[in-house]
């Protein structure tokens, strides 16, 4: 089969693989439809370090092809979503209510990390029964593919942020995870949802996933601003989603006293990640800092399918650039180098 | 000044009181807009016992007359909103966190039970910093007054049921407060929303609130519906907004492993409230049954603003019938007879 | 092997069985010290129904005769101890943070129940390196045998009895589990605990696993007696450690405004668990009622095995009895007719 | 009355002052015991800023010489114990959960911060009925005093660490705040507790409040040997009771993900905290900071005094100094200068 690989740290390309073959628990999935992630770019520039021939991608559905003799929920031709994170349900840590975790930090982080990921004719999902939800009739392919990773994590910013209803919130960056953040913000009953954000065509889409109010870092000092549209309290929840130093230094300073910074940005960079000493109360003013990874699981995913079912969130408009599979290598420059406005870059199998 | 009492059980009417003086930290708020309540034809039937030309009502806005000598942040003629529930915050079960509580068992309930309520031209507020807020420019009382309680009561049921995004929800009886916990499940992010109720007025309010399914539970069988609608689980969480032995039960039975029964309804009647034993796992599945009071205070008060600022929720279409105050004793019969499909009875002053 | 099984409803007795075969993630182990259970009674009198030549027992620890293939952490001739509460960790109800439900209400709770119990030479432990935790060296299996059931239930009732640090408890009843219960309310920082007792040995076990206060049931009323100890305030959490209506109607009385009732006791007769009214606040009083089933899983048993290793916990004075497995019948006979004042009856193997 | 006070930033002695009058909610307390804090010394320091003749002490317990007015629980001549932080409880942040965080970032330290301190003949409690709690005969004031910031800070390192029965926890630093979290660690059923020090007499006091390894830092890489220690997984929780960057590094490295980091520390020095980036799973292993301020109250104090008459924790070991007010200045300077292997230094008065 054809697979669209990392060839080397800087390198991508099309390759050759045999199609895999499913263990007991597992299946193989005929792939439809997949998104491009910047985290892929991030592993093409050496982030998780070096692999050979690897399989890119992680967001991705498809058709059943084949499952392995003890797979019971899961049938062949069932057309179904992948968690981007796939857990070892066993493991400690996932039985300690942290499957992401499962098999050391990040463990649950497999698709093109720790085998070959989904930007291929077919790809492989462990413990298919507890991974792989059945996507309902409704939902066409592409909603769905966005639960994969960009709603489960921008989602789980939320969560972790311990919104109350009527809450106010900042969501610092709205690429697609920001905006799937400023999204799941809302659906948490946020009283006011505040998007930094510059690009205009961005802010129009964090305006449209619930933002009330706008701040652009370039023209504004988004700390002055957001204390003066909290009356000088600060945020219940900041959500980081860019993953850069000073925006986490800029998320502690605008959460206040007993409210919650809530990660969901990849650092990538530098030796540390820098906490503002004062503005976090020298260690004592009740800010939590919580984080996370994308949550997988078939329970999960079947939740947020539900959402899409419900119409409360439509994903589709984060689609700026639609691609064939043939032209992968194409597509990916595009999101690579953030060409052209992009926000996600879909891609059609078969 | 006019007042509207509970002359002794079984009475009502109109009496001279004087207007109230706040004491040091406290506020006398003249009366603009109230609701009656279904706990004040409770209140009337004797449900907590005999008063004597007690003032009835403790859903109302205004506009600030006097204040005590320590009273900081609130100021005569600012417009405000009182909590139903008016907390002792020092109390010791507002520090363990439950100020409606504090005082004693259902303590933060004060209006119309250990003190006059609400139904008169000007009412008093304890701790007026603490449990007032001002109301912002853009709401009208119309809408500011449903947070008193409505909107408080209904949230907290979805609140302590511990909703997860994309989770299934049932609400138990669709009346003011079941239709503001289906309200408040949509805040929270449910995937589905299962409204139990057989008028088609309170029907049609359901949907319009977020229920995505309705069940008439005059023609249909409640318990075998959901588990139908749920694929054989039950839901995530159960919401008893009606405060029957009858529904209760149901809510346990159609909860699923794991999940919450959160209890918004009074229970009136009765030696005992019924837990199905083999429903409920012969206590063992799981199965958590929460309940509480109103929350109350400027923070939730200011919360709940928020919420009708952005327009996520409008009570208004609750608003089934309007008085004046003077003609306050058929707005009462109304709503304690339940004639004409009333769901709220909205009371204007002066 | 010889097998001790429940040949029908109210008959025990030995039979002859094959050894179990793992499957590919599973462990066959070779019993060497097991306890009987209260609850083994009441699967003999038909509590979960007709069964024929079940091996009875949930309680045993022994050393690893087979593993499977796909099996990575447990190894042939570890000395192992298996969760009563065998789960599956990738099912939905695990994922949604409730393993002892997966596969259905209760459907973690697997030996003598779906399938043979430890009643046997050998049993067969489904997947082992979830489900399995090898036993530190200088912990005998006469205390590692108590992690299974009785510490991992009766903790789990102190644990989501939410006990605040000097907290007040009462634990009703002073079987084996909520002697545990007990502990687990020490382990949790209770201030006060008070234990309901009427038998003389149990009280001086719960005075020694930290109860500060014994009251007797028989020759005192609990609710007066709780408020006494209490300045009138209840408990911050009872601890319901029997499963009879009655005491669960005391648990919901004695507790607090704000506080928790919290289930351990399983029961097994009526069609109801009745709440009372006016006590539970009619509703309205914040009081939460807690379930759940023994914990299960390699990293529960591990925490449980470092308590017996940090010496905080000596579950052994509940060994009151010790028998061969060859006196099986006589051994059950003791557990099931509370004969001697028995509390637990521990059994030796090979 | 006769108060020690800071004259300036560095100078510290004796002035004369009145005795402060109550406000009609207020307490004002005749001093009988106090302890010295190490915040006492950042204070002198210039901590908080410049002060003027401002009384320190923040640690104390008394006799109540005057309430006023309002006041209905504590009466003239109880023997009472203030809580170091004396929140307003009526403030939104105290409404919000954070009664720490009221008026403001560490609003409710007051003592000697906005308001004078407890080093006087008699000393000034806000709100005395939620703020003060009645010691109980059998609790002598060496102990008492010992709840009001010590026991209250050190506990809530390990509350907010949330540990599982069972889990390992590691504290850093074994001052009189990180053993009162070794013995809260304790409290909460940690299975091992390691204390990191290198102190001989902090690390044996560290041994009798529970923990079961030490690390001295100064021989031991503290990483290695915590990850040795646990299997290579790092701890459940990880309390940081010292400080300092550089400890506050460790702490992130020596937690497992899923696992969190407890701060109790008072960071007074830089401009940044940092967390080592990739030891913090690149901001998504699931790695959650949380932090906090002394919780202060009755119901907070009565449940640390029930620790203390239980008998679970005995503080007295910890005052290795004792002096009479009269020798303030020489206490100071012991504490100040952590003479003679200090670890508490105890004042008596009158």
């Amino acid at each position: 089969m054809k697979a669209f690989v990392m060839k080397e740290i800087g390198s991508v390309g099309f390759t050759e693989k045999p199609v895999p073959e499913p263990g007991p628990f597992d299946a193989v999935v005929r792939t439809t439809t997949a998104l491009i992630c910047t985290s892929d770019s991030h592993t093409v520039q050496g982030g998780i370090g070096p692999r050979e021939n690897l399989t890119l991608g992680h967001e991705a559905v498809g058709v059943v092809h084949a499952v392995g003799s003890e797979v019971r929920h899961i049938r062949p031709n069932d057309r179904v979503l992948a968690g981007a994170i796939t857990p070892d349900w066993g493991d400690a840590a996932a039985q300690n209510g942290f499957p992401s975790q499962s098999g050391g930090p990040l463990g649950g982080f497999k698709f093109a990390n720790s085998k070959d990921g989904v930007f291929a004719e077919y790809f492989h999902v462990n413990d298919a029964d507890a991974n792989l939800a059945v996507i309902p009739d409704g939902i066409p392919d592409e909603w769905a593919v966005y639960c994969s990773d960009m709603l489960s994590t921008g989602f789980m910013g939320a969560e972790k942020g311990n919104i109350p209803i009527g809450g106010t919130v900042a969501v610092l960056a709205q690429g697609p995870v920001g905006l799937m953040s400023t999204a799941g913000a809302k659906l948490r009953g946020a009283g006011l949802i505040i998007g930094v954000e510059s690009v205009p065509a961005r802010q129009a889409l964090a305006r449209r996933y619930g933002a009330g109010e706008i701040i652009d870092f370039t023209s504004e000092d988004v700390v002055e601003r957001v204390l003066e549209l909290t009356g000088g309290e600060g945020v219940d929840t900041a959500i980081e989603a860019l993953g850069a130093d000073v925006t986490f230094q800029t998320a502690v300073k605008i959460t206040k006293p007993g409210g919650t910074i809530s990660n969901v940005g990849y650092f990538g960079d530098g030796e540390f990640v820098r906490i503002p000493r004062v503005e976090w109360g020298v260690g004592m003013a009740d800010k939590t800092i919580a984080t996370g990874l994308c949550p997988g699981g078939r329970l999960r995913m079947e939740r947020l399918l539900r959402i899409l079912e419900s119409g409360q969130v439509d994903p589709t408009p984060m689609t700026t650039h639609e691609f064939a599979f043939d032209d992968m290598e194409q597509a990916f420059e595009v999101s690579d180098k953030k060409l052209d406005d992009v926000v996600k870059v879909l891609i059609r199998f078969g």
